[in-house]
């Protein structure tokens, strides 16, 4: 009786439609807080978002909710450890919402050490080669004992490019696995007293008859919430784009959509016009760790000695520490020193840029012009300073 | 007229004496601000503290003061660079006092890649092998142009074990140096409106004789304030703390004494107790990046698998977000996953430590039973947990 309940609940509200493109104003309801969408959430792989504290991600970030990579806290610290804590909350002390995904994208990127069957992924693990396997049950077991408000299905994630046939088989299997897991899901209980939510992945690889029939297919298993995989691997960006479009014609209204793995700023404003709720990326903390900005005026490489002598902040009206109190200049020094200052900066500054942009897209939302802004968004954040 | 008055300017008070010990409780009175001391200051080496941001520097650790290396800062960004920011409170972003070596500790540190002449340190760049000549005078003219509220003069640092014939040929070069850079600092003026200071050094190796003549000598010269150089360098702690006792005695009360390099939380609270102000050292930073947690009640090592499911503080009541927010558990994952977190975290955990260990130790001074305290205290904090 609980398990319907859980199943059903309405974890989506969508509050209101961008008159001009897809966009769409919602939130979504867990019990670790609500999520103002369309999101972006950033990536704590080992329950860590990169060279950042959570006081930094809770203050100065202000994030809504983080991810964290199944396959990599199911090796280290192990599930067990993490069910001993109480879960990943309790584990890494975020108390806001936490989504996982399955760990099948980090299984297929093991190419060489994983192997494919019905029953799931075989693979070896990148740490010390020992043998492990990933069932569309098991993953729900161990997201179980994660924890996290949103949890993935197992899917299998083909690369780009793939032949139609290649694709089609992969989407069918990953179908099969989505109702196994669904199964799993609604057959198995949430260990820490708070609400956990199922989402599907949608595949197909770039072809728009195999998109159109995985979105049908998953919207049919009532998952509370539908995401597209399988795309960010490689493809044009028109590709990505032209997909992401296509995809959620054919999925439901009332529930959110998460388009995985994406993206760029600019990739983040198209397909928030392009009916897309939720986004996840390393990008901006793992290009921060390069040495690359992201600013309201354009991307800036700190590792360009055309900086050396720039005692002016990347952007001076920008509110993070990064922009109030360094130069370009320094910040250059720090990059150029190895200086793990610089990776921190950068990370904390990229990922409150990320957050502002969301910001901005809902406020534009809200007010209704978000169409007529965003096109010279795309642009303006798009230059190479 | 203005250089005499510089020169001459009181910048150490002394407030009281502990009746117990040689501890002394004073203040730095710089035109960046008012240090208490006895004072730790962390070590910023590329004019950044290592793994820490300045915002954590001034709300979190709330340091009074920290160091800079000449050595670094002139290879890189290089001096030209700085002078061009407004020296280094510009460039850095720390507009609170700085303290910069004279660049001789790194230098001597090159062992194969240096030359010892009467006019001064001749040395191949660790970066590129190109050769650079540090004397007496241009480490004042570069320490000029760094803006340090307190820099140091040029010594010769000699290894441990040094034999007395050596040890007393290089304390006179020593000596001789220091003259030179008197005449320096007294010639030249400060370059951005505030006060410079300039602090002789103390050598004579583990000779009691030369140490007390070394002391003599540097005090004759009339430096803003003395430091004592050439311990913390392989020497036996009784002996650390037998030529620190030996060589206070012979420096004048009227002006602050600073301990280079020194030392562990035993070490400050020893050397405090024989009469010292000031102390700088790369340990509580650099430890923190190995994994090392200095506590109230002794020290942890993070990377023992005995924490792996301890999910508790490191010290539950102490304020730093190391041990308010995380168990030692997620902290041990941390470094086994090589996060960057983990050395973050870490790193303002124990410069929160030196800095609460330092206030305690003023706390204790003002309330006149530092010697009673502080033996327990030596005690309480080298354990090991």
């Amino acid at each position: 009786m609980l398990l319907f309940e859980f199943a059903t609940t309405h974890l989506y509200q969508l509050k209101s439609s961008c008159p001009g493109t897809k966009a769409r104003r919602g939130s979504l309801n867990t019990d670790h807080g609500t999520i103002e969408t369309p999101i972006f959430m950033p990536v704590g792989t080992h329950g860590t978002v990169k060279a950042v504290t959570q006081e930094q991600l809770r203050s100065d970030i202000k994030a809504q909710i983080i991810l964290g990579n199944t396959y990599h806290l199911y090796l280290r610290p192990g599930t067990d450890i993490i069910s001993m804590a109480g879960g990943l909350h309790t584990f890494n002390g975020w108390d806001r919402p936490i989504l996982t995904d399955s760990g099948g994208y980090q299984v297929f990127s093991l190419s060489n050490n994983r192997k494919l069957h019905e029953r799931g992924a075989e693979f070896k693990s990148h740490l010390d080669g020992s043998a492990h396997l990933f069932t569309p049950e098991n993953v729900v077991d161990i997201q179980r004992a994660l924890g996290s408000d949103i949890m993935m299905v197992l899917d299998e994630c083909p690369p780009y490019p793939s032949d139609h046939s290649y694709a089609k088989t992969s989407m069918e299997l990953t179908h099969r696995w989505a109702l196994r897991g669904r199964k799993a899901f609604l057959e198995t209980q949430e260990r820490y007293g708070h609400r956990q939510h199922q989402f599907g992945i949608v595949q197909g690889c770039t072809f728009g008859d195999l998109r159109r029939d995985s979105a049908k297919a998953i919207a049919d298993m009532d998952f509370e919430g539908n995401a597209i995989g399988g795309l960010s691997v490689g493809e044009p960006t028109d590709i990505l784009y032209e997909m992401t479009d296509f995809t959620t014609d054919h999925l439901p209204a009332h529930k959110a959509r998460y388009l995985m793995g994406v993206g760029t700023p600019q990739n983040l404003l198209e397909c928030v016009a392009r009916g897309i709720d939720m986004f996840d990326c390393v990008m901006p903390t793992r290009n921060a760790r390069n040495g690359m900005l992201f600013t309201r005026n354009g991307s800036i490489n700190l590792r360009n000695s055309k900086w050396k002598t720039v005692f002016e902040s990347a952007d001076p009206g920008f509110e993070s520490e990064l922009c109030q109190e360094y130069s370009l200049a320094y910040l250059h020094h720090l990059f150029r020193c190895q200086e793990i200052l610089g990776l921190t900066l950068a990370s904390v500054h990229n990922l409150q840029f990320y957050v502002w942009l969301m910001q901005q897209i809902r406020d534009r939302l809200d007010a209704g012009d978000f169409h007529t802004w965003y096109p010279g968004m795309v642009e303006r954040v798009g230059r190479k300073i």
